[in-house]
């Protein structure tokens, strides 16, 4: 077989100039997350196939990048589908892995367990523009706490690191799954269904609440349900305590505490904002379906998508343990705050000032001693020094060098 | 399916303690070898079968996690073997893949190129006590410097990198390729059965010379050669300057270039030595065939076992571009010096000093929000601040905060 120099279709190789400011993105996220208490933790990036399929992972569960068993195990001939040949693969998210790992770790871990995990995951999307199959993920999620004290922590821990980044327009945007739940409940939908209406509900910024109502009637749902629905955002809209008034409304159809719950993480947040704006959306519903309260999304003013987001999904470790155990997260969008930095032209402080030793082809040995013993003091003060045969093009390689950010350089020839 | 608990056969999820040191370790080896002028890049951990089947990797080619085929590519009741359901795999090293990077991006990298890669690599090896599937590498590499700069650079920042880590006992071991072909070729051994000659030559420090003998013999090999080889290193160990000698004795057999190089980076290197030791081995041959000069290795005092090791690959790059390339790499040991560091019970500098604020339950949201405040105001300092729920059994809680390196405590209580 031929060699290939690219990549396998849809990865990426991470240029220096990128890499430098991913790694300067990590050291940060580190830092940060740190002084609120998160713990790093890892988990492979190989995962059993039984845990990636089942069902939390919604449509990423179709696009899982399988591995092929070995030895004994593998049966080609008797193989009928794919998941005959394999019973592992490669994560598509971080979730997963964290709730197997706490499962497993469960004694050996605080309580709460504040963890932080960066790493690769992998997802065979189709390739387009940005979107690469291999790409990073950067969660924080607190296991085992059942106050809004977790949401509070996730959301003041992410927009402080997103300040830190530089970004500083930026809105939290925030929903309860169980008010969905109970918005749902108080128009009539069947409960069977409420996955679905929250998909339309979803498409509210975009198609407006006319769209929404035409999406809902073409799947056939009661026109009733859907004029309550419309009633219910018109008489919302009007309202200057949104929240209240749905508690009030939904009352009967919904927790009393969900409505609470939000309250409570609003007033703190607003009080503690640091320059960032809050908002309750009614339509954000988060694609993910093993949420089970509070959700959340970050936007970037100017930038028509989301920065990250997150929620509290309580039920997922009881399927690994049959013991409850509370959870939220939140996830920021690692690459797409690359992207950003990377199209602002940011520069890494620190990156300058470094220094070019260019020497003359066969220096004797002595010489080298000498001219390494230089190099060698420079950098036990802490200073980058490169040392390098001095090309035939002397001028083209230090322009070269300069983007490095070489700015000083040092010849040396052979006496 | 049933969900599982523990991580994939072979593979292991990593603790916070743990993970505090590699984060450490990981910080460590950034700022040192970027001092060296050593620059970050990344590959993906997927590579495409073809590269990694290149006969490069020697026996980790046979170690290869495969990844199924997907879609219309994947033809089941059509294959006959593995290769037929896959076309890439999990990388087993980092160098296939640099050389393939380098191979991609040559005319927009700086020339000499020196990278920096750390990052996971599987091996489905027989799972055994500390050794797992999926474990880091951490590598540097010099491409396109034909000079010996390139080795001398490379052994000075490996060991300054050791040094820091706090090892100060330990060896770096150098030897040449072309110095064993030499040897082997004046002894009289044929050519295609140098490797195998290598192999028993590798095992003198366990057998010593009879075992050598002994293994080359039953091998088949003629008793001639064999016993000049035996005369060669009885005469090499009375000698003061043991390459000089062979630079002599060889002569004819070998490249004089081969000595000549062996003895400027061990004279460089000796005089910059920071406290570390440098001994010259003829029987270091270190397992890939790929390498095609200088080898090395580096031994910690009490540790049966090498820390790291490297060499000259300078064949590597011509098979992806046809443009033969000049290329030297070293790569530490990064999972045993983990292991090193977690038995040393090394704990990571400013860890300790931490304050955990314990709040009783139900706290209404005014006091909660003074008490965020008065968080916020200290992580501004830089500190580290946990926020968390006081529990039930407060002592157990605050014995467990100790571990984490929490030392202050402050609690408050519903007024």
């Amino acid at each position: 077989m031929a060699l290939s120099k690219k990549p396998v279709n849809g990865m990426k190789d991470i240029m220096p100039d990128e890499m430098k400011i991913r790694d300067y993105l990590i050291d940060l996220i580190k830092k940060t997350y740190r002084e609120f208490g998160f713990t790093p933790m890892e988990t492979p990036v190989v995962e059993h196939l039984a845990n990636l399929t089942s069902k939390q992972g919604g449509d990423n569960e179709k696009l899982i990048f399988k591995i092929l068993k070995r030895g004994e195990k593998l049966k080609i001939e008797e193989a009928k589908t794919d998941n005959d040949l394999s019973d592992s693969g490669l994560r598509y998210d971080l979730t997963v892995p964290l709730v197997r790992y706490y499962s497993n770790h469960m004694n050996d871990l605080p309580k709460p367990f504040k963890a932080l995990q960066i790493g690769p995951v992998f997802r065979a999307d189709r390739p387009q523009r940005g979107r690469f199959r291999q790409f990073y993920q950067c969660d924080i999620d607190i296991l085992g706490e059942p106050s809004n004290i977790a949401e509070i922590e996730l959301i003041l821990a992410t927009t402080k690191l997103l300040s830190r980044v530089g970004f500083d327009g930026f809105t939290v945007i925030i929903n309860d799954r169980r008010l969905l739940k109970g918005m749902a409940a108080f128009c009539g939908f069947p409960e069977e269904s409420y996955d679905q209406v929250f998909v339309e509900l979803d498409k509210m910024d975009k198609i407006g609440m006319d769209g929404v109502k035409e999406g809902l009637t073409e799947l056939g749902f009661e026109p009733a349900a859907i004029e309550k629905l419309g009633w219910l955002f018109a008489e919302l809209a009007q309202k200057e305590d949104q929240v209240g008034w749905l508690k009030e409304t939904l009352s009967g159809c919904m927790d009393d505490n969900a409505a609470d719950s939000l309250a409570f993480i609003m007033k703190n947040v607003g009080e503690l904002s640091t320059g960032f704006r809050l908002k309750f959306d009614p339509t954000l519903v988060r694609g993910m379906s093993y949420y089970t309260g509070t959700i959340f999304e970050i936007q970037i003013d100017g930038l028509n998508a989301s920065c990250g987001g997150g929620g509290r999904y309580d039920k997922m470790v009881g399927k690994f343990t049959n013991i409850e155990t509370p959870a939220v997260g939140f996830s920021i969008g690692f690459e797409r705050i690359i992207t950003i930095l990377m199209e602002q032209g940011f520069k890494v402080p620190g990156e300058e000032g470094a220094t070019a030793f260019l020497l003359e082809k066969n220096m004797p040995a002595e010489r080298m001693t000498e001219i390494m013993k230089e190099a060698q003091a420079l950098r036990e003060d802490g200073k980058r020094v490169l040392v390098s045969v001095m090309n035939k093009n002397k001028k083209f390689q230090k322009e070269q060098l300069a983007k490095e950010g070489y700015t000083e350089f040092k010849e040396f020839f052979v006496r």
